[in-house]
């Protein structure tokens, strides 16, 4: 069993932001990412928490993304801003746009945000969620590494292409869902391939264009996406709303681009809010709000169902008070990191 | 074999046209619908071309929907158009709410049109395309009536639920998809029922929630989303923006408003639409639009790809020269439905 370490959540935030400082990430920059993992630790999302931290200073340690990048704002219609990331890491950028788009989307009744040269590494519904929380309907589209074959190909050519949505609730956390556009994540399949068992049939195909359960295989061959040709025509629209039509690279630029640190490649991200109150002609936000209320009590009241998102709510309802722990070989490496003592 | 009549497409237009005006369409309503009857035909998407005659007809005969709805347009706020089907069915709403939407959207950079109180009976891709022919990116979503089980779930409560994206080319129509949330149409499942051949395993369950290739269990128990709970997320999401959002029903409601007279349901749909060259800080449209034909590049690179649309754009070519045939037992219907001598 493997020895774990328990934190606080406020213990997770001080070691990612001293991991950070330590390694020459500026103070407004540490503090968003430490935002950002201590929000994944407290929801359970442990693949975008502490664990993420050797990757960011590996980024930095090789020169690719600037530390101390001061994100730009700029307006480019009276819908549309832009944060230009100045090459540094997307939470900064992304708080820094989260109010002009709000303020943007109340005005016009829809906006939307483009956030360009970044390095992403986290999950997208802390932004999706962020929105929310200013009673506004959010979607995200944000590109990657190139791991997964068009439809009928063989060869990598999407990224895994996550896509967020978030609709406000009244007394809950907002409904809100953060998905691959591939049918499984890249670490996924890197799991089985520590653990030796094969993968899932349809997650993935050799170099030869063969469906594969090997792992080894399928890092060497190309992802799927999930959903078949759908669910490719999702990741290609991804590539198109966070690629060109915001002045940035495809996945399979970006791949080309990356120097491989073992962080994130270089991207762009797109954030349509919009505000509900201005999209019904009534205006009544309370009859909006208590209407979606029934479409989901009618799902709950299937047996078998849960909203998406629940599992992080529920997590959050306990992390506060429990903490959360991580593996002990992690958190001895994050103290070096940090240049604290180690026990 | 069926035996087939040609018809050229001017010929389908009129006979829509004549068809719908026999039943007291309006002008304008029977314009509008005989232009998506005829768009469909010409694309070689049977199933939303002159096959969906008898089914708006019947709409119209059972009082169900007002033939000769008058569309009224309201501005929700600066960037949001709402029409008002006022009853009456898609294609007239759509065609009135193109043009505002259009013009919000290079003004504002996005914008968003929520049509409601319509009876929507064809494809999405003719509201994205006509928005492509602004030059705009387009994303258009629907629900319809229940019929797919939540994540988890065994029950119908969501639509088919498409949504459709148009990415405009130079020199090429838009690339556009326009894919149900359901892992198969409904009406792949009653061709199925009807040649007495077995569903393919992922497309239904049966009333008991167990997995079915039963075509007829199938229909009396819930089709499945495309990609499992991913698809289903989607499904959800399609609910939400054209339903809660826009003051719409959900699916579940429009089946309970039907009067199953085998027309389409009353519902709302949503469609965004962004001005691409204001989603650049460098704003030079010629250089997006090279960017994303290095995308499409190489997607068609690898073999066995096809860009989405392109059996659609292959059949435009030909139908204007070679016509279209329909079988003639519904050519002989439309005739008598259109009032005219049958042979």
């Amino acid at each position: 069993m493997t020895d774990l370490t328990r934190l606080t959540l406020a213990q997770v935030h001080a070691l990612a932001w001293q991991v950070l400082r330590a390694h020459g990430v500026s103070d407004p920059q540490a503090r968003a990412i430490a935002d950002t993992v201590t929000a994944a630790e407290r929801d359970d999302c442990k693949s975008h928490g502490l664990f993420r931290l050797p990757g960011y200073v590996s980024s930095v340690r090789s020169g690719k993304v600037t530390p101390d990048a001061v994100p730009h704002l700029h307006e480019l219609a009276p819908a549309i801003v832009q944060v230009d990331g100045q090459n540094g890491f997307a939470p900064l950028a992304l708080q820094i746009g989260c109010g002009p788009l709000a303020e943007k989307a109340r005005r016009h009744g829809i906006a939307a945000l483009a956030v360009t040269r970044i390095y992403h590494f986290a999950a997208l519904w802390p932004e999706v969620e962020a929105l929310a929380a200013h009673d506004l309907v959010a979607l995200a589209f944000t590109a990657a590494m190139s791991y997964v074959a068009p439809a009928g190909g063989s060869k990598p050519l999407y990224g895994t292409n996550p896509m967020a949505f978030a609709w406000p609730r009244a007394g809950h956390p907002p409904l809100v869902f953060d998905q691959a556009s591939s049918a499984s994540a890249r670490g996924e399949i890197q799991l089985h391939l520590r653990d030796g068992t094969p993968i899932p049939a349809g997650w993935a195909i050799d170099a030869e264009g063969h469906p594969t359960t090997d792992p080894a295989a399928a890092l060497a061959g190309a992802q799927l996406p999930f959903g078949g040709y759908k669910g490719a025509a999702i990741a290609l629209m991804i590539e198109l709303l966070a690629g060109a039509l915001i002045g940035e690279v495809f996945s399979f630029e970006a791949s080309a681009l990356d120097n491989h640190d073992g962080g994130p490649p270089v991207g762009g991200e797109l954030i349509i809010a919009l505000d509900p109150a201005r999209c019904v002609g009534h205006g009544d936000r309370r009859r909006q709000l208590a209407h979606a209320e029934q479409l989901f009590a009618n799902i709950l009241a299937q047996e078998g169902t849960r909203l998406p998102s629940d599992r992080r709510y529920a997590a959050r309802q306990r992390t506060p008070r429990e903490g959360i722990t991580i593996p002990r070989a992690l958190y001895e490496e994050l103290q070096r990191l940090a240049g604290r003592e180690t026990t």
